[in-house]
């Protein structure tokens, strides 16, 4: 027997957990100083919640939902994206209600699309998110452009693009769809299945279509900056103002228009353009979402927000040659000879650890010298040698690693003198 | 409509999510110190994994596992316990060919059982563990034993019971399995369904019955202490000596069998005492698990690790009456009074964040005074109030909520003024 973790998923084993780590450590300490909390939502959420939330006509809840029925006979559905799942916690848990309006919200989640696996395509792929519920001012729509180029920038990211667009108003957008579908019934005939079906459904999606996007009806198509209504128009010229206060570039493009049915206004996307990054560029997608909360059941409530794959984040970080590993972090390594020695170990060891020092021994049985080889590839900062000789003293030799300079220190009190030798190290450094 | 989290799941709002920030750092700072590192798995497995690395047998495998089909036709199981992923991803990893012997893992992973929903049993729950696998020192018994009870400790929790065990090797189980099977038969048409299948199929897991816990056989059954063999009565009196150095005290319970089937020598459960605290008093369950890696596929390696649930730890924590609510960490609230101001705000919040203050604004276009009001509930340090004259001025008027003082602070260099006023603050804290 051979098992292995289910196709398009993978593990990540701790040399690769510590840059996640990192990662998310950076991020928690942007999203503070932004002001945003964390909400944590279930794995799964009962699907029609997708199909009301995601949209039913798009490809995620048609073709990539992992479904199934619990054992109650409930249909369940591993989330596929994280919009649907907190704005369905917002209203459950009427954060509506709350004095400091609009609630600013972040997120990490595992997400799930059976998709076919494909580098920075995974099934299980993971996603750091923002939603903020409860205002329609613009200036939100550019802060959270700006806590998402933020996060790149102080990651090290440089090749960087940001497209905006707007999906105007319900106005702009019925007004819009009429033209699109009698720009391409007279070609209808000539697109995919998907697009003609999309034709009636969300004919905005035909703009997204991978297998359509040469055909020659494409490069004509309306654009949806020519339909939005006054109101519309003016909030994206604000939107744009503050990106340029900002300082914070971007293309426009009239094609942007996401994969999801409920958003409207704002859409954005951010790509790299490093060299051999690959095929799939979108780092972050994003955008503002109107009227999901009243679709699923809640009080109408503006909303804006994207989603950042930490799988493509860390692909970017790598196309830029941008490394994110640290030095070892272990203090102090432990040698024990004899079993009287050992059993001596195992308190020195605790005790080291009660005094916040990263500690570590051999529990193999080792030859000294072996363990000692152990604690330079550890690359620790100071190895502690207790044999028989240093127990009949009841001392136990520190050997600083980086001077090479041994000392013998009394068994009672080696914990808080290597306390007081990492503080006086750190001061000075 | 009105769409509700699944059954048996919740949804952790920001102010609960901040104690599980607070716990998780706390767990991880005391991993680094331990020297444990993380892996993290796919949410779920091939089914094939948990009835093989939990077992047949168990509850877990026959009544409580999300098992569905994948698109594909796959049988995948959200994954109901910790350990088997783990393992999985050793072995898949070829993580026994690490030069550093023995691999110490940790997680955070949520995990899925369908049971009846109660206080303190959740259909999804979230775990941490510890996986230390290739070694079978006895020490390593007492340092994962120690790392639970240092993070309990070290968060205040006072009230705990550790109980321990041991289910000896091969030989040891197979003599008492024998004995169960001798001393249940005369009655086994007075026990449980349940029971009298789990006589043939996994006898010591009779004791762990909640329906045939008062049944008289119960209290004079056969006690797995009685049958170790000198090996495992051997590496028990070991563990034992290694807790007594740690100072750390426990109880023996030979009734101790746990869940799952792989388990083997040390068991071990850690129990909360405080009042009030609710039937299910297990906060911590571990144990050996010898057999394990081989079982999945991969070479002869010992293991050992436990499972704490963090939903119980922050019950315990309740009912300890100990808090982990933090004050308010928001440094500034910006104030801005008309269009033109506005439009400066956004630049000037966004100077603020990037100096690594924790700034916000009111979005909502409400009156000064409301402003002040949700300044003063968020408890922040600075009000930044920018209005006309100010703006006229190139100031912006800078009130120090604790001292009630005000400057007024040339706009160019807010943000580096507050950081310095920040951080004299700290330094003389």
């Amino acid at each position: 027997m051979n098992i292995k973790a289910p196709r398009g998923t993978a593990d990540i084993l701790p040399k690769e957990a510590e840059k996640w780590q990192l990662v998310e450590n950076k991020i928690k300490d942007i999203c503070a100083r932004y002001h945003f909390e964390e909400i944590r939502t279930p794995v799964f959420e009962h699907t029609e919640l997708f199909q009301r939330g995601v949209g039913d006509s798009t490809d995620i809840v048609q073709k990539e939902m992992y479904t199934f029925q619990d054992r109650g006979g409930r249909s369940l559905t591993l989330r596929p994206e994280g919009t649907a799942s907190v704005a369905r916690a917002f209203v459950q848990n009427k954060l509506y209600g709350e004095v400091i309006q609009p609630v600013k919200l972040y997120y990490f989640m595992q997400m799930f699309r059976y998709e076919r696996p494909q580098q920075g395509r995974m099934r299980q792929l993971n996603q750091f998110g923002v939603e903020v519920l409860g205002s329609d001012n613009p200036a939100v729509d550019a802060e959270v452009i700006d806590l998402a180029m933020t996060v790149y920038r102080e990651l090290g990211l440089k090749s960087l693009k940001l497209v905006i667009n707007s999906l105007g108003d319900a106005e702009s957008r019925k007004n819009y769809r009429d033209a699109l579908i009698g720009h391409f019934t007279p070609v209808k005939e000539e697109l995919c299945p998907d697009c003609q079906v999309r034709l009636q459904q969300n004919p905005m999606r035909i703009l997204d279509c991978k297998t359509d996007r040469d055909h020659p009806s494409m490069k004509t198509a309306p654009s949806i900056l020519d339909y939005l209504n006054e109101t519309s128009s003016q909030y994206f010229e604000q939107v744009k103002e503050n990106l340029d206060i900002l300082g914070i570039e971007y293309e426009i493009d009239p094609n942007l228009v996401r994969g999801l049915d409920y958003y409207n206004h704002t859409a954005f996307e951010i790509m790299s353009n490093a060299e051999g990054f690959g095929a799939i560029t979108t780092l972050v997608g994003g955008g503002r979402y109107n009227g999901l909360i009243e679709e699923i059941g809640g009080p109408t409530t503006p909303g804006i927000g994207f989603g950042m794959g930490i799988e493509r984040l860390l692909m970017a970080l790598e196309a830029e040659n941008i490394s994110l590993e640290q030095p070892s972090e272990l203090d102090c390594y432990l040698i024990s000879i004899g079993d009287k020695a050992e059993k001596k170990a195992i308190k020195i060891l605790h005790d080291l650890r009660e005094q916040g020092i990263r500690a570590d021994r051999d529990y193999q049985g080792r030859k000294m010298k072996a363990q000692f080889k152990t604690a330079d590839r550890l690359g620790v900062k100071f190895v502690l040698v207790l044999g028989e000789d240093e127990l009949d003293k009841q001392v136990i030799n520190v050997k600083n690693m980086a001077t090479q300079e041994q000392q013998e220190i009394g068994l009672d009190h080696v914990a808080k003198n290597i306390r007081e030798q990492l503080d006086g190290g750190e001061r000075h450094a």
